[in-house]
């Protein structure tokens, strides 16, 4: 087994949505839907290509209410391209006999293969194999190439080619209800003999996209015919796959470039070119189709549709852009290099994630104002809207990629504005974050969803999950001091800890009683608690995950102006208002706030879960077998998820996965209680009796803290979450879109929690806890700017410098410091 | 005189034009052409206001030949506010008679005043005080305040506020023969009783723009009207003057808010509100108009038009907005500190230029994607493109704004693949930029231009200006060096600097003969010369400005790899495929590339230029007057400029400037040429006395020249470059738009001129040539993110640091090297 490819043997039309999902090509600029190959099979289930930022609202009529929802929208599919023979039926794969089918997603060159061998009705066989790849150098762009051989005939080879803009969004069965048609066709046309132009616009934030397409054939003799076609562009060293000097377009000629008959094909709401070519028997024809995708949001442009045509004329061929793919893939993989020399496994799926996770944030993503949705940028589930798996996310950016989390946190600093004004709505200060972020910053939650158990449409008050805001303070604070971008905390990062603090500042009530500052009438990531039993008005008081969050922001923000330059603690603090008053309210916010415990120090998920009645889960499992989504369950059976000792996810055990022991405990110490390790076991068992899993990022909280603690039931769990998305868990959750969060939690696993990899006030510190089932485990990643490798291998560790010239970086041994130079290394025991 | 401020008395309908452009005001997102109050001027003359980034292209048919245009794009006119008094006329200054009449901008607060006393036919006397800002801290805000007081009547005032859509590109006279409706009017409705939005789009580009207009009326006791509305907003504490608290609102009963009579009024392309208010003796009604503005090309938007409205619904009223304005303001002033406690004449317009600059780059063009046009955002000569003014600009940012310097280099990296294209176009490789840069990077500059002397259309060949790709390099070095960014030189900085020296090296070519490298069949600055007497083909070769600025980039991109981290190096190089026969060619052309020189030493500006022709310089004088376009002049005459030894304006002076003699007299000596002293001066006296000054810019050239060499002519001709714009030098190209150019060398030559402050290599110096007429200078700016002052006088100079915890920065005294921690000083005699 290779580590590298994610293959599949034989057609599997059941599974082909997973498939997808899982081989989805992107660029963080674009994804497509990867598994379904046009050319043979059904082109219309799977329209979906996703240009990043591309949003819109519909309006629906649902029980007497207008539910406005906003969607990534998907865009034209580009991928239309399909073949018949002697002026038969489109070949469709379900309907020939297949001889050969072998799938294969290449993920150190992001090249999606698929080689096909079948006999056709008429007794011809043909293979047909397809590269596709979207470039990760040229984000723009996407090609295909299929190489089409005549086994044992000879005759014509009709190609059909184009784009299909009749798309609507329907990748998600539970959101059919909702009105999914996004765009109107402005235009289809004809640029030139071998290319078309589409120009659609989204109906309601009238975004406009444009898609050109450029179709070249050439024959040659057998599967030669895409070789020699590269070779052409190769020897004319096209850097980067943009562009060939002229003197390389006559090699085409050389190469065996076609020059087809070729009839515009009109449907609605579709362009294509039909090209016919003659073939003799052992002789193969490959098509080469180019596309450029540009959209009214992009930098650096003109007109979309003008600029995608100009794109195509800067385009070289097929191997040209191929090669520049390949260089862009290997920077990124030399960047992220993760390596378990004994288990090529866990090792193939790690990377996977990997690959899914560079190709929705890379450099392409830079200054595009796109945040990462709970599904990248993949899939329609979620819409696209921003949540907070950006918590689970960034720390494994950070340490490869920072300048791609920088500007992810740029985009939540952009929509400040509309977090304040939804603080002041409600009477508050600050700015308040919404849990689920429209384009603009606009609170998107649904206000109403669909229970498919009951068919009822109920009341959604999630949006009470403020601890969204406290997610984003944290990324900031993580991402500067991983790389010491003081400029980055100067001008964006301090504003936004100010104003999330202020927001909690002024949500924090003080209670004379016990002396104590609460946050009251919000919910944590728990969604299955909402209220308290009985009580119509949504919300909870003091949720532990919540207050401990909040307690660590507020002693940052409070300390936050000694720390900037005079010259912008002065422009912020006038700018903002903000007084010694207020810094003084944050300090003693950080001292004061309660922390709710149980009567034996397990932490409360939040105040009056002790008095919860405790469910029956042997008799709920006996009943239901999947018991995920106890929240559907209950509301079904009229009865409530409030009512009991029940979590969805981790929610108070998050506090081990954001804070490790050590800082948790100092957080705890100055509001003035203990944290003893017999509390932490007592409190991660407790509710792992009590969490039915309904998100697939509880496991990998819970195999976190199992992990740091040194359990052995880490692992399990661990690869549970490695699997989630392979596996689709949730049963049929990943066909919608894969799950970023999962996915990365599951790398983070394997370079922060079992290396104990972790990083504070400028230090680095390690102490490994790996699994025996692991094996040896290498990481590179960069801090402060310093490349350096991880190596953990039977009992040892060794942190390495990998560069000559780097500034020295700060590593605590045990109770010494001592300071890694450029070249050097640190070893532990 | 106050030098803070701008002021002009009494009314001057002839120079509007002038005061209107020098009073324009801006925030980098928009400006709004400002002398001009439309309460009760004319409002069409004036439509324009230029959210940074919207372009729109447009055919016309000149001569047989279809010429398309790019142009910024002049979008709805948000302006219209005009009066009426009891049922009368709009109110217009050019008919009443006037009593007193104050035009005031503000240049610390950014505020534009116009107080106007005046008795109508009827008799009656009112006065208007209208107050303007554009929000420094708000970019896409707006607001305009306008009380009106009855002195002597009572009656109703009559009030028109709207949005005029109906704007054309009318500003610069000669482009009128080119097609100028750039605007398609999607939509303009009333969005609640005090609110009006309208929608347009560019007819070709399709960017959208919405506005969204609201008006509120408080009527008070005389002038206090306004005061007491604001105080509300005040008292309530409105951060920033975004929004205000519920409790806020009711306050503006108690400050006199008027619910007046509405009428929805319509015209083409024209919506408006008409409102009433009954005013008694003595009383006044004021009148606050706040606009936001949203394009399809922003940030963190839905829809522009619902993101406008959303806007206004944060919005305070004027005085919180002012509140914000002015706090931003005072911030950016505090950044760009420049004062001559001797000179206030001087020092006023500085900080004229200095406010121009900053309203036309700002933390606000952040991410915006946006250029820096020759005319800043204010006018339309030059149509917004985009050409080598930053090299005059970028000096003056990169001192005090080093981030938004940052951000416009971005601008051009970013257009980096069209460049390549038409280097590769033209059989060339790496990059080249274009001359007049359009929105997509693409060349705009006129293939035909209008000679108004002669009524001829011919042809325009000065895109032959290749030195605008070195000027570009060369503002990446300088922002490098100011800042110490080594991750924009790894991430942008670098990439632009080897395809840059890439295109110049496939330029270059070997001259057997002379063993050395030439590059031939180019323009330099002065586009007078565009061929050899007689010769068909455009170009020239070996432009001295041109091979000294290729020479020293050469010698850059060549140590360039080994200044780059490992990591970066290897992907740039690999992605560029540069090898180390390319970085050796680099290295030999930095050492053999010919410069040429007359037979005594002077300079040549290029090869061949000593053989041409003297002109009649008197002859001319005499004959025309204003000789400053001799190019109109001999082309009117069917002679030509290319046939005498004339310039434009400085081009081989252009060398001391840019390098200042240390670094020229290293590059030259480095090609194997000597620069005697005396050959600097021989240089600046022969062109100084062949030169027309056909571009602002040539003055402020030569001043620099002169002023190092400590010559007296040096001041008149500062003072001249100072006063370009505030006398309109040129007759008639200041109404057209300020020339940022020229306003920014004016501050530059107060500030590294006559100082000598200069930075090489990490290392800042001070070598003073202060003209005795200006009196002490005190120079406030940043290096390498340390703050600093610099005060001359009296042949003394000291550099402060203005921190206290800035890291130490590295200063030259005279031979000796020394430290400047924060806190300390460095000396000079």
């Amino acid at each position: 087994m290779d580590p590298w490819v994610w293959a599949y043997e034989g057609f599997d039309p059941e599974n082909e949505g997973l498939r997808e999902a899982l081989c989805t090509l992107g660029n963080g600029y674009m994804a497509t839907r990867g598994a379904a190959a046009e050319s043979s099979a059904d082109d219309v289930h799977y329209p979906g290509t996703y240009p990043a930022g591309v949003y819109n609202r519909l309006d629906t009529d649902i029980a007497g209410q207008t539910i406005t929802n906003e969607s990534i929208v998907n865009i034209p599919n580009w991928l239309v391209l399909r073949f018949a023979i002697d002026g038969g039926e489109w070949i469709d794969l379900r309907e020939v006999e297949l001889l050969g089918y072998r799938q294969e997603l290449d993920l150190r060159s992001g090249v999606l293969t698929r080689d096909v061998r079948f006999r056709d009705a008429e007794a011809r066989t043909t293979r047909a194999v397809e590269r596709r790849l979207v470039h990760m150098g040229l984000p723009h762009l996407t090609a295909l190439q299929t190489t089409v051989t005549a086994e044992d005939w000879s005759g014509s080879l009709r190609v059909r080619a184009g784009i299909d803009a009749s798309v609507t969004n329907w990748g998600v069965p539970r959101y059919r209800k909702l009105s999914s048609r996004h765009l109107e066709v402005l235009g289809l046309e004809e640029a030139d003999a071998e290319t078309l132009v589409a120009r659609v616009e989204t109906v309601r934030s009238h975004v406009r996209v444009a898609e050109a397409a450029r179709t070249r054939v050439f024959v040659g003799a057998g599967d030669d015919a895409a070789v020699s076609a590269g070779a052409a562009d190769v020897a004319a060293g096209a850097a980067a796959g943009e562009g060939r000097a002229p003197e390389a377009r006559a090699a085409d000629a050389a190469a065996g470039r076609a020059a087809p008959e070729r009839r515009l094909s009109r449907d609605e709401g579709v362009i294509a070119h039909e090209l016919e070519v003659a073939l003799a028997q052992g002789q193969a024809a490959t098509v080469e189709k180019v596309v450029a995708v540009f959209t009214s949001r992009d930098d650096g442009i003109f007109e979309p549709g003008h600029d995608a045509l100009l794109a195509l004329e800067r385009a070289g061929d097929f191997s040209a852009l191929l090669n520049g793919h390949e260089t862009a893939w290997s920077h990124l993989w030399a960047r992220s290099s993760l390596e378990l020399p004994e288990n090529d496994d866990v090792l193939q799926i790690a990377r996977l994630h990997l690959f899914h996770l560079l190709q929705t944030a890379s450099p392409n993503t830079l200054d595009m104002d796109v945040s990462l949705g709970p599904r990248g940028l993949h899939g329609e589930a979620y819409r696209g809207l921003a949540m907070w798996d950006d918590l689970y996310v960034f720390p494994v950016l950070d340490l490869r990629l920072p300048e791609v989390t920088r500007d992810l946190l740029k985009y939540r600093y952009r929509r400040l504005p509309e977090a304040r004004r939804m603080a002041r709505r409600d009477g508050l200060r600050g700015a308040m974050f919404p849990w689920q972020c429209g384009s603009n910053g606009e609170e998107m939650a649904q206000k109403i969803h669909l229970n498919p158990q009951s068919g009822r449409w109920i009341p959604d008050v999630t949006n009470l999950q403020r601890h969204v805001g406290l997610a984003i303070a944290r990324n900031v604070s993580r991402y500067h001091d991983t790389t010491g971008d003081d400029e980055f905390m100067e001008d964006y990062g301090a504003e936004l800890l100010f104003e999330i603090a202020r927001f909690f500042g002024s949500l924090a009530s003080y209670d004379g009683a016990r002396g104590r500052y609460e946050i009251r009438g919000v919910l944590g990531p728990d969604e299955f608690h909402t209220a308290y039993p009985g009580v119509d008005t949504p919300g909870l008081n003091n949720n532990a995950y919540t207050n401990v969050m909040a307690a660590w922001l507020f002693g940052e923000a409070a300390r936050l102006p000694a720390r900037l330059s005079e010259r912008r603690a002065a422009e912020l603090t006038d700018t903002l208002g903000i007084d010694d008053d207020e810094l003084g309210r944050w300090e003693e916010l950080s001292r004061r706030l309660v922390v709710p415990f149980h009567a034996d120090g397990v932490i409360s998920q939040f105040e009056g879960y002790e008095q919860l009645e405790e469910l029956d889960w042997e008799g709920y499992r006996a009943k239901y077998g999947d018991i995920h989504r106890l929240d559907r369950i209950l509301e079904a059976e009229n009865d409530s998820p409030n009512r009991y000792k029940l979590s969805k996810q981790a929610d108070a055990v998050m506090l081990f996965y954001v804070f490790g022991r050590e800082e948790l405990q100092a957080i705890l110490g100055r509001l003035g209680y203990e944290l003893r390790p017999e509390q932490i076991t007592a409190t991660i068992d407790y509710y792992l009796e009590r969490t039915s899993h309904g998100s697939t990022l509880s496991d990998a909280v819970f195999a976190w803290a199992l992990a740091r603690e040194g359990r052995e039931s880490a692992y399990p769990r661990f690869m549970k979450t490695l699997r989630s998305d392979v596996d689709d868990i949730q049963g049929g959750t990943t066909p919608e879109g894969i799950h970023l969060g999962a996915m990365t939690a599951g790398v983070d696993l394997l370079q922060r929690c079992f290396t104990g990899l972790e990083h504070r006030d400028g230090v680095l510190s390690v102490d490994p806890r790996p699994p025996a089932e692991l094996g040896p485990i290498d990481v590179d990643f960069a801090y402060r700017g310093h490349p350096l490798r991880l190596e953990l291998a039977r009992g040892r560790a060794r942190l390495s410098s990998r560069s000559d010239s780097a500034a020295p970086v700060r590593v605590r041994r045990g109770a010494e410091l001592v300071e890694l130079a450029a070249g050097g290394a640190v070893d532990f025991d």
